[in-house]
């Protein structure tokens, strides 16, 4: 298949801006070639011409996308008030339907706003991986691995891990069509797990070369226990050998030079979620330093619960306005930059290769962008073209998604679901739970 | 006409949420009874039945929406660098031509996000006027009085100041249909006015009773300047009379606690503009401590040139996002108090009693939103609902809009003027004042 577009972001470095060039695809759903139209061998199958802008899927770093049906909840609390008094006990009465009906949801919210890929953290397996194939996004599962008060039903830390280990066992981290999923591995944080528990999750994910997803450092009362207690949650990660592996910190909020530093010189990656810690009042993320550092920054929407809506695009916002308003300067995130962040920059924080760029040997997850808005004032321009993008385009703009070279979103509905029916279930069964 | 729907926002205190109610409005297009259906009387005139949520439409405090082809320009510069090197030399190519293309632009994004009322600072009354007349829009048009190097072409502080004057002293502060237009007085800031000019606007407002709109310490650079030679921006308008009459401090973001103090003390308002402030990193305004010194706080987007687009539920978002990180308070907004500083409290700080609530004798200014959307997991619970609407909802569910009764917009599509013409005529202006 081959798709042609006046304008095509690679999302390469740095940002360049292809016009009147074509993307080949494979039978597989891989790249095979981005170049010119002009210079185009000739095409193998069909070939479908957009009139609009093309990107690669958004990257979504960090999310709990189930709890959809929890959107809002407890919308005026600080965080471990939040979790303890509101949202552990909602989600005690999640079994694994409702799961499967708020991934649903969710997964279609996120295709409506071009993210293909999101890593998630949450229970039941089945449901969550059952979800993302009947509506064919992309997912990184990294099933949730918790020792509080109230999760025993889910079963022990030890239980919960194994969980994971047997199925990587079983399948590798990769598998599914198009390579849809992966699995890793949840520790939920520092507060909610014993040492030993850190220490054994990275000894199983180091051995399978698998990813580890783990709230960090989010809000100040979880950061001073753990200083008191361990120095700091960077350096606790450090001594039980999670910075040894794939490791990706969720949040990254309360971090001082040295945990910066230490992130940044044992390759770690951080997902940045500026929205959800807005509203709970965590705090501002210190993105510029820590991409100084050599961080691996990827943008994340959090959970519905905290984070609302799972909208990346108005997340690359908020990283570019709270950088800005936290260090004083108004470049202290380009538009071009926030473009890579939502896309290339989220692949690499979560160490694939294989999509958040458009090029040869890359999976073909793909969205257009209505380009006939009058967000974009001057698409010949490629600076005010990227800066109108960002800053005035955003969800609204994504008219059809493509994954591993499959359409799944086409003119802003679900090719594979019914979009009423999921809201429908969706809202029975928040009513359920919420009675 | 009656207009009834399963829920109503009257967006009055503490805001109130209505089911099953109906609007009446009388051939003026004021409205005459909000109640429930089963009580109402015999309706005069056709009944719109419609299926959403309805509430007040938007009033947007702070805006220079004709700039809408130089959105996003110059985009990651500081203020002071941005107006001087970018913005004023674009704007110096301007012609009244030029504005009635973006402002009729503006005004249709702004109805498609709900906004129906816009305090517009800019020049060429009569293109402003028009555009607004045209889109059937509702506009308080206070026009640019300033001084700064470059801007002598429109005409002497004076010029400026008597071409408001003699238009209100012809048509009085409020005229055209509907009372659509309101004029005011538009000193542009203490940095770009001679101190006798913002006396002499002063006098002319007070004189008139009309409102004054100015730039109030938005970047750092200005308050130290100003303090240093006036003790600061607030001290200045006291001592030139600005705040014995209606006046609008646009940003307010540099200000200590004796300028807060002074500005609830003296009845003054202001325009807070999140995004832009944290945009061009002037800072986060005191929003908190504002209103609880008894300002009244409305949200502005700011222009299109800094605000990118002109969507104040996602300014309303910021300033929720903004006072909790800022505050450290996890309630510091609520969805209730955000929902009322985009209608109400907006109406009040320009000093509107006809507008920005649903209720008797005022305007019949509306704003239909899809409530099938899946940001709303359960409209029959109130607070999920204003959280839901406020937090996971926003410009994308405006359908319909009425200004004084006369629909304005219908599915999305401004029902006056050609969308996609409104949009080629921007993108023609844009590309001549770039080339």
């Amino acid at each position: 298949m081959r798709i042609t577009a006046p304008i095509i972001l690679p999302c390469d470095e740095p940002c360049s801006v292809l016009r009147d060039n074509a993307i080949d695809i494979d039978q597989d759903g891989r790249i095979v070639r981005v170049g010119p139209i002009a210079d185009a061998p000739p095409a193998d199958g069909e070939t479908v011409a957009l009139p609009g802008l093309l990107m690669p899927g958004l990257v979504n770093t960090h999310a709990h996308t189930p709890m959809a049906m929890l959107r809002g909840l407890g919308g005026d609390l600080p965080l471990m008030r939040w979790l303890q008094e509101v949202i552990w006990p909602a989600e005690s009465k999640l079994d694994a339907g409702d799961v499967h009906t708020g991934m649903v949801a969710g997964c279609v919210e996120m295709l409506r706003g071009g993210i293909t890929t999101s890593v998630e953290m949450y229970f039941f397996i089945d449901a969550v991986l059952d979800a993302v194939l009947d509506v064919g996004s992309r997912v990184v599962l990294t099933p949730g691995i918790i020792a509080a008060p109230g999760w025993d039903r889910l079963g022990t830390w030890e239980y919960l891990r194994d969980e994971v280990s047997e199925r990587i066992d079983a399948h590798g981290i990769r598998f599914g069509p198009g390579d849809r999923i992966e699995l890793g591995y949840g520790p939920h944080g520092a507060y909610t797990l014993p040492v030993e528990a850190l220490a054994s999750v990275a000894e199983h994910a180091k051995a399978r070369d698998a990813l580890v997803h783990i709230h960090v450092a989010e809000s100040a009362q979880e950061d001073l226990e753990q200083r008191a207690a361990h120095g700091s949650v960077p350096a606790l990660l450090d001594k039980v050998g999670l910075l040894d592996g794939r490791l990706l910190a969720a949040h990254a909020v309360q971090l001082s030079d040295e945990d910066v530093a230490l992130l940044g010189a044992r390759g770690a990656a951080v997902a940045h979620c500026p929205g959800s810690n807005a509203k709970l009042a965590a705090g501002i993320a210190r993105t510029t330093a820590l991409r100084r550092a050599g961080v691996r920054v990827g943008l994340g929407t959090d959970g519905p619960a905290s984070g609302d809506d799972m909208d990346l695009w108005a997340e690359a916002r908020l990283a570019g306005l709270m950088a800005r308003v936290s260090s004083g300067d108004a470049a202290a995130l380009t538009a071009a930059e926030l473009v890579l962040m939502a896309t290339r920059d989220g692949a690499a924080a979560i160490g694939r290769a294989d999509i958040g760029v458009l090029e040869a040997g890359r999976w073909a997850d793909l969205v257009h962008i209505d380009l006939a808005d009058a967000a974009f004032i001057d698409p010949d321009d490629d600076a005010q073209l990227l800066s109108n993008l960002v800053w005035a385009g955003g969800s609204r703009l994504v008219r059809d998604v493509w994954v591993a070279g499959e359409q799944v979103l086409a003119d802003r509905e679900p090719t594979r679901v019914d979009r009423t029916e999921a809201t429908t279930k969706l809202r029975a069964a928040a009513a359920r739970l919420h009675s």
